[in-house]
């Protein structure tokens, strides 16, 4: 008999982004996997058994999620932001894909979730509000030379890019070389949003030049947001400026 | 004294897909604005005053609220999806870009919501599981050859597309030239995810081939996602497939 297994988005942090359906698939389970940090998210319930694990560990996390609902219980896992965007529903799939024919037999729910690039372009105003990309820049999984060119590409042909894994301890210096690469194609001028930790406590939002951009911090929990030679800053006394994209394209068509 | 306006995302449709903050703005709001069918999922308040318009009155519908908001009242608008994504939060900035002073002054909230091709991506699987873009399909706001230079770049360098808008009555052609366009440069075989009312009532989910994808039915309501060439299809018996694209790059750069 085979079981249930929801990967659940938890949105960008306080409990204020959970959708009503994240909230009573994570009632309904008997045991909740996850990410540390991520679980002690979710309010404990009696009788349901927690299986945390490192942030690194996503296909073993996968399997022992699949094993467990495999046996026919009703298992949930939870993923920051949306499952879907560089985060456990492709690892799920992926074990599926490759794992034991039971796993294939499990009733799987994706439960979306407000991902980051959302919520920092909501802070923001409106950066998204045009055609736009999302791109990782962690190498761990893609030749570096293949994230350049997917940034001149995007660049180049007037999206907005939105960047996840921006920088980790093992590659301190590639953001600075994707700024590099990026004003190769764009005004030194265009709006670079850089969001700490948007959605939770302590929250930090910067809007810097792309030319300045590279002296701005960041680590893993900054998503950042470079606008098209389009995107315009709105100055508004005593409040924040806006940033936004205009829904119609003025640049020329090449 | 200047008021407040809160641009509130739905996301996909049925109310479980709300978020916490979603709900609670919406409830705290003196007057809601938005196109008709939106409006009609927000649960009526005693005391609130509701105001439908026309869905292609953007401008006017930001510049109402606006004014309404800048006269001191606390003000909401609706949006399908999530406002940020070609929906109504840069019509706002638009309008507070181009509008008098006093709009400047308005305390503007954006409320974050699951958009649409997050929610199809969650039916489907993970079919967003590695670098992707979204592409509105409509040409009222920019030339269409922009357009096709853009869905040429994005699959030539290997990005997922989510496709929005994808057809009028006024362009009944359009998402077939697309189509013609995207296989110059990706596998016949290419999974492409058709999502028609996902989240809503009666919703309807097609994963076909792109040599076949013009002959799919898709309408404004429609939600297009075209995968890369390593988007994978896992069959499972007895339930739909699952596509998915690999966390892992496994293509050659050029």
């Amino acid at each position: 008999m085979s079981g249930r297994l929801a990967v659940v988005g938890l949105g960008p942090g306080d409990a204020r982004f959970l959708t009503g359906e994240a909230q009573e698939t994570l009632r309904q389970a008997a045991a909740v996997y996850g990410y540390g940090p991520y679980l002690d998210r979710v309010p404990a319930q009696p009788g349901q058994t927690r299986h945390a694990s490192d942030n690194r560990e996503e296909l073993a996390r996968a399997s022992a999620a699949l094993d467990h609902a495999a046996s026919g219980a009703r298992v949930a896992m939870v993923s920051g932001g949306d499952p879907g965007v560089f985060a456990m529903a492709a690892a799920v799939c992926e074990a599926i894909d490759t794992g034991p024919p039971a796993w294939r037999a499990v009733d799987l729910a994706i439960v979306p979730g407000v991902t980051a690039m959302l919520a920092v372009a909501a802070r923001a105003g409106a950066p998204l509000g045009h055609d736009f990309c999302a791109i990782s820049l962690s190498d761990n999984l893609k030749p570096w030379a293949l994230i350049e060119r997917r940034l001149a590409a995007a660049a180049d042909a007037g999206f907005v890019i939105a960047l996840y894994n921006p920088v980790s301890k093992a590659r301190p210096t590639q953001l600075t070389t994707a700024f590099e690469t990026l004003v190769r194609y764009l005004p030194a001028t265009t709006p670079v949003i850089f969001g700490r930790g948007v959605g939770r406590e302590g929250e930090r939002l910067a809007v810097v030049d792309l030319a300045r951009a590279a002296a701005e911090p960041a680590d893993m929990a900054t998503l950042i947001i470079v606008g098209s030679a389009a995107t315009r800053v709105v100055a508004r006394p005593g409040l924040a400026p806006l940033v936004y994209t205009p829904r119609a394209a003025v640049e020329a068509v090449r």
